[in-house]
């Protein structure tokens, strides 16, 4: 099953457009606990509520080869019908992006993955290849440094922002109908611009919570005409709701409230 | 030390302005042999002969924890008078750049990498904080997908192509001293500008050899007005340059010729 239907049939039979982020940082972690352990109770205590789980790469790299034991436990660990996301934001040129996608895909098992558009087609191209992954391509992202380069009007492209000819190309480059992009919650009018423009690719959403984005606009501009192909990323507001032994139930109960925040967002949405 | 002294002083010890990529490929590799004992056999045989190592982490996470413990012991054996740039093209939010700068300059011990500019300053400020560390920005990329975004001419900065741009910012935002940028040989043009226009900044320059950047272009466009600041890379060219049981003495060669190609150049642009 590719990445997309994985996505739709987990999105529909949790009711769920939340992706928990697994970004275990043993600063903001209760006590006594490892990476692995520590993912895991969260993933038993949220499993049923969401479409998603995203661990970002730069956590457990921080922690070395312990690091990386971890995150392939916890890849493991996730239920088959949830899609895992490996937020690696690789880019690089041709056959070292090959060997990147071989690292994501084939050595972790991710069913998909995020990547730096700024080398271009050619780095992209050994992900797409694998059809049955997800690629998002970072287009407009949630950080206030996201506006230095992204935000630039280009000639070439009747002055559309490069984020937005970003989003141009990623369309362009979606031949096996694996692509989706990366928009931030934090600019909601560059979110509506861009699923205005491309009504049918997945988005992958971070930036509310936390990072301070609106959830009604997030919802009302990220979503697609069902409802759907959004997917609304949450960390440190999921798995950091509590550092004391109740971590596990503060963890459900916080996304379980975000779940229905998002649904609530959805109905009023129409 | 920082490593632009260490840079220097390798650089004029070695008279070099060579940087040997050491990107394994097991494909490619002679048979029978650790992806550490490859490297630690070309190093032993061009260590005098290089200002530079680069291993690129794509090699190495292809390979999983046995290949990042190759790439630990691999920056630990390299002598300590040659600075090693761990190639690793990284961008992501603050907080996340944060943990990847921890893994790369305090858990591997690098004395340099790379970063991607798209996510803009707050992804890589963490990085610049090492102050003893080099920081290149990716600026105009070697490949040919290097062109898709990165030569888009910008209505905000008097029609500059976005590579000027990052270029420009990178120059802000040096307030330690210690960016530099990656500007491939196979646009000398562009190599050109970005040397006129930043006549101080370190420039690490891969695309010749395979790739098939011009070399004479490139040491005559790329160096600053000393013949200094450019590191050139080559991987393939030296690395593979025998598969058999001769590669350490072939690879010797690879790299003695080009150190001389490069030194000659220089003698003639005078």
């Amino acid at each position: 099953m590719n990445f997309l239907e994985k996505l739709k049939i987990a999105s529909r039979e949790n009711r769920s457009l939340l992706c928990v982020g697994l970004d275990p940082d043993p600063k903001l972690m209760p006590a006594n606990i490892s990476v692995f352990e520590f993912n895991k109770v969260i993933i038993d205590a949220t499993s049923d509520l969401v479409c998603a789980y995203k661990p970002n790469f730069a956590f457990y790299e921080a922690l070395g080869n312990e690091g990386l034991d971890a995150l392939r436990q916890t890849v493991k660990h996730i239920p088959d019908n949830i899609p895992v996301i490996g937020d690696a934001k690789r880019g690089d040129i041709g056959n070292t992006a090959k060997a990147y996608a071989k690292a994501i895909f084939d050595g972790f098992g991710f069913d998909a993955t995020t990547v730096n558009p700024y080398l271009g087609f050619d780095s992209i191209e050994p992900f797409i290849q694998y059809r049955e992954k997800g690629i998002f391509i970072l287009c407009r992202t949630s950080n206030a440094g996201g506006t230095d380069f992204q935000a630039l009007r280009c000639l070439e492209h009747e002055q559309r922002s490069l984020f937005e000819i970003v989003a141009l190309k990623a369309s362009d480059w979606n031949v096996h109908g694996n692509i989706g992009l990366v928009v931030g919650a934090t600019y909601p009018e560059e979110l509506k611009l861009i699923r205005q423009d491309h009504p049918d690719l997945p988005l992958l959403i971070p930036g509310i919570g936390a990072q301070g984005g609106d959830l009604a606009l997030t919802v009302r501009y990220g979503v697609d005409a069902q409802g759907e192909r959004a997917i609304i990323n949450s960390s440190r507001q999921i798995i950091y709701a509590s550092r004391e032994r109740d971590f596990a139930e503060a963890a459900r109960q916080a996304a379980s409230e975000l779940r229905e925040q998002i649904n609530t967002c959805l109905l009023t949405k129409g």
